[in-house]
């Protein structure tokens, strides 16, 4: 086993993984920048090494001044979190080249996973389903016809030269595919020079519902159930829960199959995530995979009881894993807690904290780097807590996330826990009725005056 | 369901308490002394009444400011948490007849089993086995010896005027009876001119073992099987784990079938816990019953997934119980955080907590009312937080205990945190051999200066 672990990260996430080390008994190496100096994960660790400046270009993702600094410290170890350097393949590569284990995947597979096109040929030939489209740019009308009518409709004319809406067409049935094909092009000409275009099958009332996989160095994987990642803003996730509400036992087996078959294809060593769209129809398409740790972890580790680190931690030690499979036996959520104004189209703030009160009791899990009187960087990502609720059912879940959210005083700044609470007020989101469009019609409530 | 509940404590039990209120939906009445004015129950409950200055006696038990409370504010029932007025039988009756519900045992239940006399004499009525003994004082030697070769040996003599020890034997064998009984009654009689004795069953190597029950107003009852609480200072429990290191599937089985025949035998309404020692050879006999929630009660919830206060709050309103027994299927350990010095003798150490930072993360639960800035006062019990660890097996939670101690930051005052830390270093304490006599060795180990 590791005797000591090289954190390559900040924030909650290298107390996250600090606290695991301690647990098993391996000595822990923080790396900070200067920015970071009062942060609980430097006071935690057994060592601290400063390693740069703010920018995460001088510090965080300065691979040379990490390696330095494993190597001063004598860290046999290195774990990167999420973010950063977690999936850079010449990062890992430069691990191995030192000696050091990088507690992530190889150089190769993060290639492999890291290119969106590769990655999805991959998982065609392994026989995971993706999404149904042309292949590159449509020679003609006439094949685009032929095509649409092959994958069925509805589908989604996009200009390969794209961006903002422009030359994209939704067409739900053929008798209006030569119109939005004809108008598509001239936008799409009009507005790039390029009237390039390809076609993917619309995916109607997309879900983003993810599989936690973990492989092992024998080749064996195994899947941990579903996160329902579908509360998006712009990309960016904002709660997670685990069991997805849209979620059928059988719908369960094909999609944690479909995981597990993706990292043994591949042979995947590690724990990572199978992303998948799941259509009205729950018909579920591989989007990408990510070969790190998730911020939202913690939700499959309470329906599981399971320490997703410590696996990692041993896998990477060459530990095999049982090969069975987990399925959640509670209902957990997630809610991200970021420095940021909801009721300001959700503006960073940061800043010091001046009172804290973190919530605490029956079901409660709260992982966070910040106490009271701590500054909040400019520099860094805006998420200062995870709040996690666990319960027997979605609804006394929801209940305790109520709870919790009223209990948790944050002064000083302004944070998204007004918009988590209305989150769970909201009648779509306590009915489990919600998909990645969700929030674009999601509009805070101004509070009313005390 | 009840509409308001009023909660008739303080501290961290009080916010237990309206936590689970919360979040079921019913509103809260909190009630402080002028001593906790600062307090978060009275932050986090929906309503507050000041029901007089700091000593007890004039405000957590004077039962008429909790009632005229309860009137005013229209509380439908109150809960009175552990300590106070919990297992106070007039204020039971009180409640009852003016119509506000005591989220506790009747008047009846709580005298029965408030006397150890009565409780005992009810307890062998019911089958449960207590610890055998001469009924009152022994007229002679050869009642004695007749009776010690019924109970067989060990058997302690003591003194029924006795104390400190005094006009007290042990005594392993036979052949040692007739000195042992000579000398204890001199010694009683020069100490106390007194020199009548009886005689119990001698407990080797006890344990203090309970089991968490929970009856409803039909009559029916289930066991959540054990807590482990022999890791006592002067009878005051110090930390508590569930499964016992000592337990076995048919003791549990035993112990538990027991105690679900002692709630059933006197028709036991709520949660209860019903008090054992164990010896040596896993024979267990009854100590004695509390009416009441215990202050250990969030292990027997992290090992079964189940709310004890709600479940409390449901039998009071006269839901039905599901009959079913729980067992652990996990492992817990909870460390109560004293504002004591362990260091001097556990002298109480209140005052300001300057800094504060609250472990959190995977598998630990802290149940708290104190917050960075708060003055913890001179008045009340010296418990300040529970900490609770939950892991697949005892040793992952003692590990987890450890570091989670270790990220505890109480500055200001002084706390039982690192009696905990060298606990959970203690050869026996890992081994889990310990007894009820564990402490009385116990010796704390100066730190090193850093």
């Amino acid at each position: 086993m590791f005797k000591k672990i090289l954190i390559a990260n900040r924030g909650e996430i290298a107390m996250r993984v600090i606290r695991t080390c301690k647990e098993m008994g391996i000595k822990t190496v923080a790396v900070y920048s200067t920015a970071d100096a009062d942060s609980l994960h430097v006071r935690f660790a057994d060592e601290a090494v400063c390693i740069g400046p703010a920018p995460s270009t001088d510090s965080y993702l300065k691979m040379a001044n990490i390696i330095a600094a494993a190597e001063i410290t004598n860290a046999d170890a290195i774990h990167p979190g999420y973010g950063f350097l977690s999936e850079n393949a010449k990062f890992s590569k430069i691990c191995e080249e030192h000696e050091i284990k990088f507690i992530g995947a190889s150089a190769d597979m993060i290639e492999k996973m890291g290119d969106k096109a590769t990655a999805k040929a991959t998982m065609k030939a392994a026989g995971v389903p993706t999404i149904p489209g042309s292949e590159g740019i449509l020679d003609s009308y006439e094949e685009t016809e032929t095509l649409a009518d092959e994958m069925g409709y509805p589908v989604m004319l996009k200009a390969t030269a794209g961006g903002g809406g422009k030359g994209m067409r939704a067409v739900w049935k053929k008798e209006d595919l030569k119109k939005a094909w004809d108008s598509a092009r001239q936008e799409a000409g009009a507005a790039f020079g390029n009237d390039g275009m390809y076609m993917e099958k619309l995916i109607e009332e997309p879900r983003h519902i993810e599989i936690q996989v973990v492989g092992d160095s024998n080749g064996r994987a195994c899947h941990l159930s579903e996160r329902d990642c579908s509360v998006q803003r712009r990309h960016q996730k904002l709660t997670e829960e685990t069991p997805s509400p849209f979620m059928t036992d059988e719908l369960r087996e094909k999609m944690g199959a479909a995981a597990v078959k993706a990292a043994e294809f591949i042979k995947y060593e590690g724990a990572g995530t199978v992303e998948f769209l799941v259509d009205k129809h729950r018909n579920f398409y591989f989007m990408e995979m990510n070969t790190r740790i998730q911020v939202e972890h913690p939700i499959t580790e309470q329906v599981v009881d399971y320490d997703l680190i410590r696996e990692q931690i041993l896998v990477a030690a060459g530990v095999p894993i049982s090969g069975k499979n987990y399925y959640p036996q509670l209902h957990s959520i997630e809610c991200r807690i970021n420095a940021e104004d909801p009721f300001k189209d959700f503006r960073p703030s940061p800043g010091k904290i001046t009172t804290l009160h973190i919530p605490g009791g029956h079901g409660v899990r709260v992982d966070t780097h910040v106490y009271s009187g701590y500054s909040i960087p400019p520099n860094y990502d805006s998420m200062i807590a995870k709040l996690i609720t666990t319960a027997q059912t979605r609804e006394e879940a929801i209940n305790k996330m109520k709870r919790a959210l009223d209990e948790f005083i944050i002064e000083g700044i302004s944070t998204t826990v007004p918009f988590h609470r209305q989150l769970m007020d909201h009648p779509d989101y306590i009915a489990g009725n919600y998909t990645t469009k969700f929030m674009e019609d999601f509009e805070m409530q101004e509070l009313s005056k005390e």
